[in-house]
């Protein structure tokens, strides 16, 4: 690895602070507190937005819509087809299989942890959740079902009704896209998974990481990696260039119009990492070990040593939480 | 209805104990343990085969493997996709949707209680769970991945060889068709629903139904449905005719090549029939009065009168038993 300096150079990173030393070497355990310094363990819950209350009722009904198939077009795809509860809460195939078998664009991201995330889709194209939650019921390569037939599909039970009342007491048990879309991010928002060794680690539980791992995070902060995966995601939700194997669209520029972000990607989450592969927006890379050297060469200008990346792929394994315990609802 | 007078022909039935009275008439509630002894209430477990034991590392297995969709040739269809928690463990549209969107021949039964059919498939090709598990993963309109294949994809994971090593101790971890079929096999063996009203009412509390569940019950013998849909799962699992809307097949001619098996069908279970809606093998009628009425004309020569339908309905919903309660696996 060419040594970054990263902790010399005092980029000024959202959400964490900074604890600057001069000199860098070969870090060892006494100035730990200051690499633990850089990151926060995950907390209980997101952020929650201010006019979407997240009560029983309204994350009940939203894991109601999260397993219905019958807002697809075919009526056997739901969100939780690609965004599977036995897979990471995504499909780990290359890039997602949605209507009639269509092969999408890009790669399915986890929804674990998604709440944490300040810009949703590969290409950023909507800032919350609410905003997330329609678009896959639409898409002709997903669910490929025009809202109000969705709507429709979901009136012809009664069931449903009494659920968006209970959720929404003010609609009287009207069904809209907004209330459907507030209902999914609720259910989304309890999605996190809390505890991974990392975590327990930066609250102050010295063994929960091996000697390995812990290497791993002093080369994940030393080398550079923590520039743009940081904050209780390990992401900073910005996007950015690089060159993959395979198919690839214009990313960000599809969005925003701007030459400078054609073919630029959000970061993504690092949580879960190693049960989520697998990666990148085409999801071309299936070998954790694979992507962090890729990341490294062209991100960061460095080559990693067999071992740093041994390490790095440790320190990776860490970041596997606990994954939310969910029991499929019975759909009416 | 044209009473059946039933109870008086003393038809042998097998696993039902008919304690026959002469007179018919209008039953009254004096005569309600001569209706209960036709029926008995769900076991706990159904029948188990001699040669597969099953264990807690058998069962984990087969959950693992009914959840995995990495064993369907577009690595996005599992048993789960179909015989989905959510609903009813089937999938509550007409014919099941497989392989590239490919329609099927016929609707997904449920999973539900399958441990107590006597024969498998609507067309009965198969005796036992055993024989059964395989066949989807290989069927060219479902999974359509060959066997071989589907296990060369789970020797990709050294997990899955533990799994196998832990459920097939003589095997040393080694994954065949014949072991992937055991465990999914003793995974459905757990999937049964006890404690419906029925199954309580047939244990004594003469609470757990209603008024009009309980006249359905009587009228469910009188009329002469129990002739067919008798013991545990109300089915004898044996093969009839009739006629159906919609598109259909040669049913159990496909199987003995017998002219008389010629568009035969396997009488399916009624425990969760609420649920398990749309009806028949090829899954043409979703309201579960028009299916009652539909069978009383053509099995029973009956028509039934709108009260008398309605507390066959009733019935029926008391027959929905308690949902296994699965958390999905978390799949390597």
């Amino acid at each position: 690895m060419t040594r970054f300096h990263f902790r010399s150079t005092l980029i000024p990173l959202a959400g964490a602070v900074l604890i600057g030393t001069a000199g860098v070497a070969a870090a060892d355990n006494d100035d730990l507190a200051d690499y633990m310094d850089m990151f926060e363990p995950l907390p209980a819950m997101p952020p929650l937005p201010a006019d979407n209350t997240m009560t029983p009722e309204k994350i009940e009904l939203g894991k109601m819509l999260f397993f219905e198939p019958r807002i697809s077009a075919s009526g056997t795809i739901s969100c939780a087809t690609c965004h599977n509860p036995a897979l990471g809460w995504a499909d780990r195939i290359d890039r997602s299989v949605g209507h009639d078998g269509q092969v999408g664009l890009r790669n399915t991201p986890t929804v674990l942890n998604s709440g944490f995330l300040e810009a949703q889709f590969w290409d950023g194209r909507e800032p919350d959740l609410e905003g997330q939650a329609l678009g896959p019921i639409e898409a002709d390569d997903e669910m490929a079902m025009n809202l109000d037939d969705a709507i429709e599909q979901l009136n012809e039970f009664e069931e449903y009704n009494e659920h968006f009342r209970a959720a929404f007491p003010e609609s009287d048990g009207e069904i809209t896209g907004e209330n459907m879309a507030q209902a999914m991010a609720a259910f989304q928002r309890t999605l996190n998974t809390p505890n991974s060794p990392f975590d327990r680690f930066l609250r102050g539980d010295r063994q929960a990481m091996s000697d390995d791992q812990v290497e791993g995070m002093k080369l994940f902060v030393d080398s550079g990696c923590v520039a743009c995966h940081n904050g209780p995601a390990l992401t900073d939700s910005r996007f950015y260039e690089f060159d993959l194997p395979g198919p690839t669209d214009e990313g960000r520029f599809v969005v925003t119009g701007d030459e400078a972000d054609r073919n630029h990607f959000r970061t993504p989450t690092l949580r879960n990492v190693a049960v989520t592969y697998p990666y990148f927006h085409n999801g071309s890379i299936s070998d954790l070990g694979e992507a962090i050297n890729l990341m490294g060469e062209q991100m960061l200008g460095t080559e990693f040593e067999d071992d740093e990346l041994e390490k790095l792929v440790d320190f990776m394994h860490a970041l596997t939480g606990e994954m939310p315990q969910i029991t499929p609802p019975a759909l009416p």
